[in-house]
């Protein structure tokens, strides 16, 4: 149905997967972090900075494009690649997170859901199908299905339910994908013929419930399953052991892409239990808030001990910033509210989650990946604390 | 005494001239733009960006400097190119503009000025002397003197006596200068040997005042002029009369620099009344407004009606904004609140800048200014209103 769509697994390494997934727009090497572009641009980046980067795919928002500019003027510009761009695959969130984030101003039925737009206050709403319409109109290379998300904690009455509404909205994001795809929708713009959707495996930090979403989604049947509802605050051993959970039980053949996570240590422990997709606001929004990370943990440049620092923010690290500006200049700029400084500093932390996928990659290849964990979470948990 | 300084003019085209600036850190092609880094950094721009624009000089605030990060600390990373990574030729304003904006929170007397800090409110005094010394520590290519700069309009006898203190202050720092170039002032710290010192014209739109500055600024004798106290709210003839008629009176072998003009059309005037550098905030603070220069004057991306422009902001420009990206998307960027909306307008409007110099320097190479500037001024100046 997706023409586009592949994964192939080129290397294991216990549960770690070195993979190459092909979308309509070329082609992703696993593991993989995908930058966030919200509303179709990477916050404080160009595209030409995100490409230079080395990034090979983005994450947009179906609701926030949705909401503006609309899915309708995307569609008349050619999608979203045209209209941004971004010539490299693009997967769009449904918005399930962010709908159900509107505490207070959505109503949930089977139907779906309506809610106040967080712009201007009108009355919207969203349905599987219609979130299936938005992002084949929006062209993405792979579009998520609308799910419900609960948060942490949660009772597991409320987790149950959420996770059986998510898997009765699968079945017919699915019936509406399989109709847009096959032609049977043909009032529904369509500028990436090749799109795939993903499903979404709910229950929350319940096993069993996690063990019956996994069935039902499967038996849906997409081109790969995400893991969402985590990376909401729960402690990361939850996370780490629900995500290796779930991941066990998902096919050998599709990636599997744990939704919202996460520090640098998250990604390298999800890896290693199966995790071959991940996308975080971390490294962009920290850019933005002064927080560097570096190989020896994170550092704040906000603070009064960089004003004299001639060195760059992490010595090993080849990113433009590093290999152009100290941290008394990156700390000059912050301190005086230069938008530079979100650029410089966004420009580094995207390198550093680019770049821990890299070596990731590189140690499913060569084997060592366990080695490579143990190393790297070693050195970047020792200092954490004492250099920020 | 400024062992890098020099200056060649190679043609003439009426009053217009080619000329060669060689400064500590380089060369710069005359007529020249510089874009405005006020605090060592133009504003949302990477120094990767500015020089990927084909910028070949930089100008920065000596004011805002000293108060932050201070220029005893710009001075121990080795001085402004050090700090902020950039290589080539930077000029520092010396903040007499800025000091003399803080209406009411500065006491001037022939001594110098005490102000209050537009950061912490904290007190502070400049000098001439001072002032040098801090632009020695920045290490600028440039360092202009500190002038009393006048608001538009001003009585007569309130700008004399403020260009006859400019002209007392002139003295005070080039002697200061000579101190420290020739080794006597050990104490300042001289990051570039080569630094060079531009005097500052006066008097307002008095023809009369300005003859009079002329004269005392060459009895004391700088490596060249800069004509102040224009841009500040005159209209454009006065501007273009006041500094053509200052222009024809300083020597033909120092370049001629008019202060904090203009928009491009100024540009092409004051180049055909005999100006060779220039530096202006518009480019950079319009581009933050989402004011839009093009070869058939401004346009306002804000505006509906370029929600469904797939075409680039100016259809004949190289730039990599007009090279990536549509009216449309820029428009999405800019009411969505993106920071890389004003770094895409920035570099597209400081292109044009540095084009618009281009084709200038160009032009009176070939002889056919006079042609170049009509044609120049009557397509940008004949739609700009119908278009924004």
């Amino acid at each position: 149905m997706s023409t586009g769509f592949g994964f192939d697994v080129m290397a294991r390494d216990g549960r770690a997967r070195r993979g190459r997934l092909r979308l309509a727009h070329g082609v992703v090497d696993t593991p993989a972090f995908m930058p966030v572009g919200t509303r179709g641009a990477v916050k404080a980046l160009t595209m030409a900075q995100l490409h230079d980067l080395g990034a090979d795919i983005m994450l947009a928002n179906a609701y926030h494009l949705h909401l503006r500019p609309g899915d309708d003027a995307v569609a008349r510009a050619g999608g979203l690649h045209a209209f941004t761009g971004w010539a490299k695959p693009i997967l769009t969130d449904s918005g399930g997170f962010q709908v159900f984030s509107l505490a207070g101003r959505r109503t949930v039925s089977d139907e779906g859901v309506v809610f106040q737009s967080h712009l201007d206050g009108s009355a919207r709403a969203l349905s599987p199908e219609s979130v299936a319409d938005i992002q084949s109109r929006l062209g993405s290379d792979v579009a998520m299905v609308f799910d419900e998300c609960t948060a942490w904690p949660v009772e597991r009455e409320q987790a149950a339910a959420a996770m059986r509404r998510t898997l009765r909205w699968a079945r017919r994001a699915r019936d509406r994908f399989a109709a847009i795809s096959s032609g049977r929708a043909p009032e529904v713009a369509r500028p990436t013929p090749g799109q795939a959707q993903f499903g979404i495996v709910q229950g929350s930090t319940f096993k069993d419930l996690r063990d019956e979403s996994v069935a039902g989604t499967l038996a849906v049947g997409f081109e790969a399953y995400a893991i969402g509802g985590l990376s909401v605050g729960e402690p990361p051993e939850v996370m780490y052991d629900i995500a290796g959970h779930t991941a066990d039980q998902l096919p050998a053949t599709a990636p599997r892409y744990l939704m919202g996570a996460g520090m640098p240590n998250d990604l390298v422990e999800a890896v290693g239990r199966g995790i071959d997709l991940f996308d975080c606001v971390l490294p962009t929004r920290n850019a933005r808030n002064g927080q560097l990370f570096t190989r020896d943990g994170p550092i704040s440049i906000k603070n009064a001990r960089y004003a004299g620092d001639d060195g760059p923010p992490d010595a090993e690290c080849q990113c433009p910033t590093c290999r152009s500006h100290s941290r008394a200049y990156l700390r000059h700029l912050f301190m005086a509210g230069e938008m530079s400084a979100a650029t410089l500093n966004t420009a580094h932390n995207l390198h550093f989650y680019l770049d821990t996928m890299r070596q990731i990659r590189k140690a499913i290849e060569f084997g060592i990946f366990e080695d490579f964990k143990h190393a790297y979470l070693d050195r970047y948990t020792r200092r954490a604390h004492s250099l920020t």
